[in-house]
């Protein structure tokens, strides 16, 4: 789909300024997925030199950029107008009912084989010696590479990207709505969520797992990357390559890790973390800050392992350390009181300075 | 539905007192739930006070309660009793096969679609322009309100009854049986799970959700409350307006939510914990006690969020601690050493008073 | 299936010794599940004690074993080799594309109810009085007992076996392959996942909960367990009997449970961990190491109550013990400063010991 500048600024209700309204776009993608030929947004003015690197062919702001050279669309409320700019060039299709079995503009390599209780929607492509298995329902516009396994009863969601050799398990739920609102008048207003999910080859990913689109652009499954049993990944995380994911793993919006990341059995993770290449963290832990890579993390919140594990170690020695804290205190009264008595008695009688001796009651925790 | 209390009673192996057996009920609710023309239960009797704004027309109870002014069925288990009552009201179908497609009993509003792979079993009611996507198993007695999407492959159980504008995203599961069990003669016998789930207008439900039926009555969710994936809501809970329950949440049974509540990624709540309106508490916590609302709690078991960052930041200085814990034993036992031998030395020589000069060791932790 | 050992040990590129060739084995299980007619297997020779007591017919090993008398399979990879061993009795056969409704070879009691969106794959059989709900797949030679209910949408993969009286509720998924991968050239490799779920009579599982097939034998779930929705139990663990398993627990790989085990809401297990008879472990707790039974176990890592209990109450008053620690020091060094003063003075001042009295500002914390 094809788009002029002029009518997307008309359609977005803004002024297209610094550019020519001829100029053709084909896709809107938010910072970061953007390429030539493509609308982007900055919400922040302060943000433009973000823009720096881009190819993108224009950009939704809030107002003129100075020292940006592509064209710009100039609106009052930046996500209001792209979310009208990314609905144009990929409008959302969930609703849309498909038809019985595969509907007839679906596209299957000779070597596929479709259930037939399976549902194919619109537009769907599914690669060579890729199966699909009973029950799963795929919805429109989405692709499916050479060599999928689609195991029973999996949703795909309308736009899911999937390359070559990904096998997904029974029950898995790709690209459903992410977890976006905003108040308004006391009620939670769903943001759009436009985006897709996008999965690179030779992913596997385990019985369960749900993986919400993005918001305007993709949520990212690098290639290679391993995702276990009842695993979330929230809208806009971009998880890098050849991970290893373990089951009940949460991983909350917008996060990134990078290559060769493990997360163990029932971690968390916070909105907007990074996490470097080779970053392991330990089973349970929950991650509230960014993480170097090359580095294991334990514990809520994460801390690097050697730190943890004398916090740990201690932590076990706390009731010790409390009764050590009151021995102490009795001590040091004492010696206190010894002493002030002493300075009493050698104030009568300056000839006693044994009176001073001081003898505490001492008892070592065990 | 309707009974006659005399009816109930014969089928409660009752007695019943207090009453007229023409009286006419429509329903057996526990308390909390009931209302006028309802039965309801008290399984103690030292509780009958919770019966005094109460509008049901029976109550069942283990002994005659003196001080209540309703209709009685006393009965030896009233559990067992009450069990058999509300089966009468609301009986086990789950076990019914439903048809193909959709079952000629159901009724659909003129504008509804419903997916030909959906499954519709007897006396679904669906609403106007509400769509029901493929792989849907709605089971019977089940009520769909207006302008609500059913997504792919989610499972209603019977009974459930859905307001209108709600979305339920892909693979969720409503209305399965709460997890309820008593022991006898070494074998968990299940507890009867004769309830069902509510969901009342403007509720999101994410994909791979499951939330429990109630034990006799409802588990509610309230209205605008928005549930994140992989969330598990217990038989019994009353979740309040306008939540947001994030991702792999887990709500034990007969937990109770105010308004505006906000449960961040992986927390707990044990069963039987209310929180209050705006009640906030952090990801991984696990709240083991009732918290009071407007307040933010952390931690597990959480704790009000001033008191467990301090015990989260002295948590990083324990090994710190415990080095200083330490050092002051051994300054302490130093000076309590050369106190002593202090005062043996001025007990031969009391003229050399600078023999109590006490030297420590003093080393500061880092 | 039999096999005969001379044409297994060709198949596995091994040598025969100690063995006959014409003698006929009928299936290969890890040690721990092996009988009589199986082949097992020791992926380390230092283990072949654990032989003693076994009653295989025949072991791959990767040295000749002096002390075992069964026949033996020598081969340079024993992983690989029995990898093939068993895929040769038990093939992977998931990928196996069932056909509509009921294969032809699938054998159902008289009694057994399927609803016609029900997939059963060649070879299943359902027992008396079974009912298999919508949307329902059972791949090839899975086998359901007497008085079963399988739920909505559930996938059961191939060669599940379900015993009498087991109920399943929606969405669950039953054999997916576990998460074993071997690194090789930066690229995570499947290993093989050959074995199925074996689930004892009295098993209730709930909604969307996901136990993944053994590696080479079984995933086991012991008679009367009740297991609550969105559990995850990895490949190989063997769970005793009678247990109660809570919502969104996590149990990694090949651990075992005892009898009368309860794991609360939320557990997760470390792999390979032994849990005793009635063991009890609280919510949210996280198990690093075995656990002995009749005993409660809370924390994360795992404590014995008592203990965990001490340390959480301890936990709650840290900000206190640092001020008091902060205390502590400025009294010592008080009095260390004041001794020396003391001493210096004495040494100038023989007359004068009151000035040894040390003075504190005590305050204790609040």
């Amino acid at each position: 789909m094809k788009k002029r500048l002029s009518s997307l600024a008309i359609l977005a209700e803004g002024k297209l300024i610094n550019g020519d309204g001829d100029t053709v776009c084909h896709g809107a993608f938010p910072l970061g997925e953007e390429k030539s030929g493509h609308v982007t947004m900055i919400d922040d003015p302060r943000r433009a030199a973000d823009l720096d690197d881009s190819e993108a062919t224009a950009v939704v702001c809030s107002e003129p950029l100075n020292n940006v050279s592509m064209a710009q669309i100039v609106v009052s409320d930046p996500r209001e107008a792209f979310t009208k700019i990314v609905a144009c060039f990929r409008p959302p299709v969930s609703l849309e009912m498909p038809g019985w079995g595969i509907d007839p503009s679906a596209t299957l390599a000779d070597s596929a084989r479709v259930h037939p209780s399976a549902i194919l929607g619109a537009g769907v492509t599914v690669g060579q010696r890729t199966r699909i298995m009973p029950g799963v329902v795929v919805m429109p516009n989405t692709q499916i590479g050479d060599d999928c396994v689609i195991h029973s009863n999996v949703t795909l969601y309308e736009n899911t990207q999937i390359s070559d050799r990904v096998t997904i398990h029974a029950g898995s739920i790709i690209g459903a709505n992410g977890f976006g609102y905003r108040q308004e008048a006391g009620r939670h207003i769903p943001t759009a969520q436009l985006g897709y999910v996008k999965i690179d080859s030779d992913v596997e990913i385990g019985a369960s797992v749900t993986i919400d689109r993005g918001t305007y652009g993709t949520t990212h499954i690098g290639e290679g990357t391993k995702i276990d049993n009842q695993v979330m990944v929230a809208h806009n995380c971009k998880i890098g390559r050849h991970n290893l994911i373990c089951s009940q793993v949460g991983i909350a919006g917008s996060c990134t890790t990078g290559d060769y990341v493990i997360l163990a059995g029932q971690v968390g993770l916070k909105d907007h973390i990074t996490l470097g290449d080779q970053t392991i963290v330990g089973a349970q832990a929950g991650v509230m800050e960014d993480c170097e890579g090359n580095q294991v993390y334990l514990g809520s919140p994460a801390t690097p392992q050697r730190e943890q594990m004398q916090i740990m170690a201690v932590e076990r020695k706390l009731p010790e350390m409390r009764r050590e804290i009151k021995n102490l205190r009795r001590d040091i009264d004492r010696m206190i009181k010894q002493s002030e008595e002493a300075s009493t008695a050698s104030m009568s009688d300056a000839k006693s300075p044994e009176s001073i001796s001081i003898r505490c009651h001492k008892k070592r925790a065990a």
